[in-house]
């Protein structure tokens, strides 16, 4: 849902929503003294936050709430308020927005729930009380929200029970209910919090202008989202994508985007199926992805606690084998590597421990090591060049020290600052003392070792993102004629049609310098002829008709035609079968084509998401493309020629393109300059929803693609 | 490793190792009376473990130890006891081992360490351990183990600090600090346990043995596993499939499988990966697979809880829109479906429920619900037929009462115990009773939906192989000619080789009824011509060498060859290139082979696992087997015609073989045929290492095998 679009662009630029959280002031319209209401639970959770500025019950029918004065209606407050807190019923709030809209209010939190949520006529007043929002320049979050916290400022304008400990995650849900359930959740977790917002319907303020605050917020280091969707993807990536250069952006995204259903004709949308855009757009602008709500927190955790990894070298210490082949293990799942130490610390590990320790990477220190153990052997692997994070198992035996092993892990970190830490202290009661201790001098310490491991592989992911944002270069290409294209384009609607011919496809890709054979449009068996003169034998014929999709299977291609009868019964017998076969279908003719050598099949192709525009995919081709799957996705926005090198390493087609079995490498610039150039012609016309470019075929030197298929939309 | 096995047969099934749980007197050898000695401690926790036997402390130097008398040695004791507990220096194991021998004992359960695990020395020392054991008849646990405990006898024999709270849940670890650990976390997460058993190094007794013991014990609902590995594969799976029948077996299995190393030469065994072996032997033994120790637990709390679902599907009810959602994407994600319900279901809900409640699946009761709204949604949604299992969501808010919306849930579950029940309870202290009660009620309550999903996935699965396993029926096939397989590898062992020659491959693989094309081996190019000739025009030639393993890219293959002329001047070229470029390689003439239209091409293979034994593959084919990796793996033991049916329908290849894009169906009879009489070949031959049928053209009727490789290996 875009709502007047005329304010996107001043949302979120212009206005600053600091003052949601550094009120000066909050009214609370709708007030109750009645306990038990929600309205009521707002003016004693702002009392009980500890929140420092004045409060304003605003009640017709009350002369005090809680102890504090309440007045009868807004244009009675002393003073322009900082914030306005709505939580009167639904058929009231419009009113209630104008009156603070009069009183020159600039920020609102709308509690009241009936709304967009309800259907058809909730949404018709969620737009009219948007546009007032526009119309008194003020900023508003919700309807239908559960309110927001800050445990630093303090404030805490929500009906939730309980206010969470004072922490450095900032939590933005899409879910009222969410919010409720992990902030009563988050004290049992320990796990502390600076910002909670409850979202709402997103009629004005979504998780983008949240987001965007967080990343400039100094009581927060990791922002946390559960979001069910979003609502303007182009500000989504540019606002989330600065943010992420600021500090990591966690996202648990729920439910399935409609994506998949509009691209049903292609084989690159069939293929991009309906997840996808969230995931190669979050991955895009840096946003770690969490795949369950355990993982969010895991996660959140381990980076509001820890540094980032400078690289992916895990070293392992710990008291029992078997915890060190599990963290082995997910070690190589994750995509991390074991460190391989230098042969100084193993000579000093192999001098220093026990006879049966093991010094190789797990480092086994025995069960019955104490915390000396524990400091003589991580000593040597915390002077290890070829260690990134060290991760500290302990199990419960008869005789080690937990608590004072947790020193020893602490005076590491300090001697060595550029390297991680976690701890994976598998045990209960035993380890309970120690854990804390570890976790309160900021080493994140988990019962297991699983969630160790992916947060440190997240981690190294995310610095990954950051240190090759540096290197990124936008795409920009010579030679591209958009006046033929839109010439070609204005036949087509004339024409009535929406998907172009062959001929009039290659043509589109040609003026965008993508190395498409040139496709003449014969009408007559003459015609037909007289082009494959010009093009030269052998000759492919093809038919020509936006209603037949899949040529092949109606006996609509003529292939390795080498004179000019051949070419002319060729036409003949295609049209014929077309007509056997397709009796319904307009056929406008047939096209003739110079046939090309056999190269590497490859597809190109180019779908459009609701939300992040168009996504483009490369692997490879053929009439299998489907069956195989072997494509890689990214959005056009922002792509880079590294990013497509990167994808193009992603499928099989690369190993193909270097040269298999013996084979020839293909030319991989060509390809990395096509696909770029698919994305900006994407890119320029919005009105092209999906491109199909299959089979390209890669030689050594250049490509050449035998068939475009190109279908736009009328907007 | 397999010592002395002769005596494989007996163990496990002549003798049972009841008496080890059940013991009526357990002797404490090397009991000491200094506390934090493990041998103190083994006796403090029998004592304290309440078991109602006989305890009798041995040691020399001790009276009595925790105020039982003490004996001087194991001849001195006053009977034959039923358990002896060794626990004495490594260097003194064997003497007492030998005691206990003459003294009648029959179970040991050997703590001391300095066996197998400190090296080749101590391997010596534990196979003659062993062999005392085989010679007197006794059975032993360890060396090297933490002990075992029975919490229903009651019986603790380890000297692990604490003794789990009673449960059903039985679990044997090979790891002794995951047990130690594992038992310690087992309190503050509320996990009750059966048997508690660490294997130790498994000279004798391996989970094998607890796992078939704990099968039929009636205090025991599931059985769990930690196991770094199998050593006994094929008792693994004759004992482990029968068990599975009667309860769940979930395993966490870590380190990664030698199986890979093994083999490198054949696409199979590249295919097939280091940890692949134990993924199909436990799926094929009905073995439920843990991922994570958390997972591990979670299985193990729903299995034993919880009866198993009829079925995949899963109806939501619950009290917010957003924890709907994200347990209805898990349903999707983990292959359930989510239960769509009949007409006269959504018509009840519509009427009963508030006009903003959601009324299909996820069906949301509203955030004011309480227990009575609850309580109206799950009797409609129990009454409905397409249900299987109720997920019961709550998130806290103001009004709800979570308690008596447990005992709701309690009740419907008593009414309906077709249905499983299932809580997702989001929240902490909130929540805490109320998940209690439903936990306590025998309903598998979590704070997040997906491992309640993950769960349910794991539960239906299990349900679908128990109810599969009834249909299986085991190969059995016509035309087989061992004697003429045993002549070819005759002549192959007393040329040397281990890698058979085309032709030799060929009619191995046509003794078993595999239909290969035959393949004439000709050593000069007349006698290549004389061949083609009596197979008739057009054939192909290829190097015949077992040096030269991929012919193609060598120049050593010439197709379609259409005359005595072609055929000669083939030879001729082959026999130069082969010389060129593989001038080492003995080449011992060229391969006549007819000429076969082209099918779909597949790939048929064999690898064999060191464990489990020969693992059979099937899928897509041709040279870019490896870079396509389309293909499904099962071991050749217990292969049902069933079982080959679901592994082609794995694969993308089976898309291909059911007619794709207008091309007609493959001959699918044929090719199970084929796969089923692989696998015939490899279980009767095990001196057969490997086996490659690529390609394999299927046909509308029929198919035709072009190339057989197989390799032998003398043992």
């Amino acid at each position: 849902m875009r709502l007047l679009p005329g304010f996107q662009h001043k949302r979120g630029e212009s206005m600053s929503i600091r003052n949601f959280f550094d009120a000066a002031s909050v009214a609370v319209i709708g007030a109750s003294r009645t306990p038990g209401k929600i309205s009521n639970a707002i003016v004693k959770n702002l009392i009980s936050s500890g929140y420092g500025g004045k409060i304003y019950p605003v009640n017709p029918r009350e002369s005090e709430v809680e102890n504090l004065k309440a007045y009868p209606s807004v244009a009675a407050l002393p003073e322009k308020v900082d914030v306005a807190v709505i939580a009167v019923p639904a058929v009231r709030v419009l009113d209630v927005a104008a009156e603070c809209g009069e009183k020159g209010i600039k920020n609102l939190v709308t509690i009241t729930a009936g709304f967009k949520e309800i259907g058809r006529e909730g949404l018709e007043v969620e737009k009219n009380l948007l546009a007032l929002c526009r119309q008194y320049g003020m900023r508003m979050l919700g309807p239908n929200c559960a309110g927001m916290m800050d445990t630093h400022v303090p404030i805490n304008t929500s009906f939730a029970k309980g206010f969470p400990r004072k922490g450095d995650i900032a939590f933005f849900s899409q879910s009222g209910a969410m919010m409720v359930a992990i902030l009563d959740w988050s004290h049992e977790a320990g796990i502390g919090l600076s910002k909670v917002v409850s979202l709402g319907n997103k009629a004005d303020l979504s998780e983008i202008d949240f987001i965007q605050d967080a990343a400039d917020d100094p009581y927060t280091r990791v922002i946390l989202c559960y979001i069910e969707d979003v609502i303007d993807g182009s500000r989504f990536l540019d606002v989330v994508s600065q943010a992420t250069r600021k500090k990591p952006v966690v996202i648990y995204k729920s439910g399935t985007s409609q994506a998949g259903a509009l691209a049903a004709s292609s084989h690159t949308g069939a293929l991009a199926g309906s997840d996808l855009a969230y995931d190669i757009a979050f991955r895009q602008c840096g946003v770690i992805r969490a795949r369950t709500i355990t993982e969010l927190f895991d996660l959140a955790t381990s980076f509001a606690k820890s540094p980032v990894p400078k690289g992916p070298r895990v070293a392992i210490v710990t008291n029992s084998g078997g915890p060190g082949i599990i963290t082995s293990d997910n070690v190589e799942l994750r995509g991390l590597t074991m460190s391989r130490f230098t042969k100084e610390t193993l000579d000093a590990l192999r001098e220093g421990l026990p006879a049966e320790a093991g010094i190789y990477n797990p480092v086994d220190v025995l069960g019955d090591a104490m915390e000396d153990r524990y400091r003589f052997a991580l000593e040597r692997v915390c002077g290890d060049p070829n260690v990134d994070s060290v991760v500290v198992i302990i199990t419960p035996t008869a005789t080690n020290k937990p608590v004072e092993t947790s020193r020893v892990v602490i005076e590491m970190k300090k001697k060595n600052p550029d390297k991680v830490f976690y701890g994976a202290y598998i045990g209960g009661a035993a380890l309970a003392e120690a854990k804390e201790v570890l976790n309160r001098a900021g080493i994140p310490c988990f019962t297991f070792p699983e969630p160790v491991i992916a947060s440190i592989s997240q981690m190294v992911k995310y610095h990954e993102y950051r240190t090759s944002q540096e290197l990124q270069r936008g795409l920009k290409f010579d030679g591209i004629d958009r006046k033929a294209v839109k010439a070609v384009f204005y036949d087509v609607l004339r024409d009535n049609r929406l998907v172009l011919l062959g001929s009039e496809a290659a043509e589109v890709a040609r003026a965008y310098g993508i190395p498409a054979e040139p496709v003449s449009l014969a009408t007559t068996p003459e015609e037909a002829v007289e082009e494959a003169e010009k093009l030269g034998y052998p000759v492919v014929l093809k038919v020509s008709s936006p209603k037949i999709l899949h040529k092949t299977d109606v006996g609509g291609v003529k292939v390795g035609l080498g004179s000019p009868e051949e070419v002319y019964n060729a036409f003949l017998e295609i049209m014929e079968n077309s007509q056997r076969f397709m009796p319904q279908a307009v056929v406008y003719g047939v096209e003739v084509q110079k046939m090309m050598p056999k190269g590497t099949e490859l597809i190109i192709g180019m779908t459009r998401d609701v939300q992040f525009g168009p996504m483009i995919a490369v692997g490879l081709g053929g009439i299998y493309v489907n069956l195989l799957k072997d494509v890689s996705f990214r959005l056009a926005r922002g792509l880079s020629r590294q990013e497509i090198e990167r994808m193009i390493t992603e499928t099989k087609a690369y190993t193909l393109l270097r040269g298999y079995r013996g084979e020839r490498s293909r030319d991989l610039n060509a390809l990395v300059d096509a696909v770029g150039r698919v994305a900006c012609l994407a890119l320029d016309f919005p009105e092209i929803t999906e491109i199909d470019v299959n089979p390209v075929f890669a030689y050594e030197k250049g490509l050449s693609a035998l068939d475009v298929k190109i279908t736009i939309s009328v907007s």
